[in-house]
């Protein structure tokens, strides 16, 4: 089969490479119904994590199960699966506690390299959520983001107890930050501002549920903030970029006692002890524990309830992958939604 | 009137100042029944924190209401009162949101110098929490605790989102520490470590509700916790230092998912983004909003449910204020009670 591989910064290529097969009895393979690109995928794109030699890339996708190993009970050819960006077995400690993104068996799929045309899933019983029936095909980008960013959303809401009735800020428009708009309005915030300076982004946050647009960054951002909140700032803030500016202008557009939820991938962040004590706020992030939440999110986007898929942009044959990544890159699209 | 003066580090005098006066309508001025010397006083004391000029000392106390300004409404003279270590409005939007310790128009009680025989309460409605009748004098020590350090040992607790059932690890063994136990017990934690090599703070521990006893530090610390959760970590870990250590030793004893309360003032600390983040571990900290508890706390000593006094294991004439900060220094007293 024939799947995206990063040779360098801003060189991805689709090549073959060998049929995945069951390699434990715990594992599934799927033919991929669809993938993508993520934000997290263009930190190697962009040479800032490092690629040290050839590497299939990818870890977001839903598909139909081929074959199954033989200590797989509850996951069945033909099904359905909506999977998520680390495999888990969802009966450890981690697992039951509500965080299978920490499972004490973890596989990360990126190794799998899962913008391909087929994708050996580890752990399938624990990893992968089947659909009731095969989607219809208008649901498809919306599953699909629940593999990832829809779910990384959600987790950014919830980390930062995001509760009816009150006012939440996103940092990010991306396609997490635009979905963690959608995880705040489902959670009941009566406020939702989006921090973002794309008209386009701006235009997809308020589809969203968003009742505001910040376009100030930095210390502009966090004073506008301050501004709509009374001078205290926002009850709740999803931070969904990870990077140094983003994560202060997080904790400070924080009112005394509120909440930071984290989902940006940390790059150089460090957090002054002295300055959260006295902020009173409280911090949790981390890889979203996506794999909890399909359950949930699946039924509320074939109720249609929610509709994250607006997010991709961009959709290409998986073959053109290279493409995808390049208008991510430039900015040219949110997200890239590839087809097999 | 008399009270603490500290001129510089390791000294400590007791001398005469002027006696406080209502200085605007909202304050009142009290008559100290039983104060006592901080954990926190020490970073004066042992010249961690400047000394620039002479200053007086200590926000902890309980007394009788002497005099009160025109715009006092609900506290009376009289009246016994169990006050916090910030004066608070108790109305603005800080305040309402549950963190008074934050309040807007906050100031703290440090500045009135609460060693000493008579105390200005600054915003004395929103600071002081009056008790239904005078207390029995055995009662004295656990009320004049929920001033400062049983208020602060519960926050801990809940910034911790200590729940029932839970495995909760206690980090510092001072008279907050202790008071954390007490608050992780009345919480409903079913198993309580009590980090500590001191042998007569394990035994106040213990009697507090201490199930555990782990006396090991740093990464060993952190080793014996895990060995006692099947390899995960505490759900909650309560952090009452403040050092660079001790922070490291609650994160890393948290399990994946688990919080950190932190209550010791930070000196010198700083979270890595990556390593929380990777933690999934939640985050709260700060002072204390001690105002928001002693309704509770005060019917919980009242009612003997709770005795936090034996944190008190020195107890001296206010006069020799200067012995009871050394014995604190000296660790030959966990905390000195004076009485004027």
């Amino acid at each position: 089969m024939r799947g995206a591989v990063i040779h360098a910064p801003g060189d991805v290529r689709f090549e073959e490479r060998g049929d995945p097969r069951i390699l434990h009895p715990t594992d599934a393979v799927i033919r991929t119904v669809a993938t993508c690109v993520c934000g997290s995928d263009l930190w190697s794109y962009r040479g800032v994590n490092a690629v040290e030699e050839p590497s299939p890339i990818g870890h977001e996708y839903v598909g139909v199960v081929e074959e199954v190993g033989g200590e797989v009970r509850q996951i069945r050819p033909g099904q359905f699966v909506v999977g998520s960006f680390f495999a888990s077995d969802n009966t450890c400690p981690n697992c039951r506690n509500g965080y299978p993104s920490n499972c004490l068996h973890r596989e990360p799929m990126q190794a799998e390299g899962c913008q391909s045309e087929y994708i050996r899933i580890p752990l399938a019983d624990g990893t992968l959520v089947a659909a009731q029936d095969t989607p219809d095909e208008a649901h498809l980008p919306s599953l699909l983001a629940c593999s990832d960013v829809m779910g990384t959303g959600w987790y950014a809401a919830l980390a930062a107890q995001v509760q009816r009735g009150q006012t939440v800020a996103v940092v990010g428009d991306g396609a997490v930050g635009l979905c963690a708009v959608i995880a705040a309005r489902e959670l009941g915030a009566d406020r939702i501002v989006a921090m973002s300076r794309h008209k386009s982004r701006q235009e997809l946050a308020t589809r969203f549920g968003a009742t505001d647009i910040v376009t100030e960054r930095g210390a502009e951002g966090v004073a506008r903030i301050k501004e709509m909140t009374a001078g205290i700032g926002a009850d709740a803030v999803l931070e969904c970029v990870g990077t140094v500016e983003s994560m202060q202008q997080a904790l400070d557009s924080t009112r005394p006692g509120g909440g930071v939820g984290f989902v940006g991938v940390p790059h150089g962040v460090s957090i002054e002890g002295a300055e959260l004590f006295s902020s009173h706020v409280a911090v949790r992030g981390g890889p979203a524990p996506v794999r909890t939440y399909p359950p949930e999110l699946i039924g509320r986007v074939v109720s249609g309830r929610i509709d994250p898929g607006p997010v991709f942009d961009l959709t290409l044959p998986l073959e053109q992958v290279a493409e995808g990544y390049r208008a991510m890159d430039e900015r040219r699209a949110i997200k890239t939604l590839l087809l097999p």
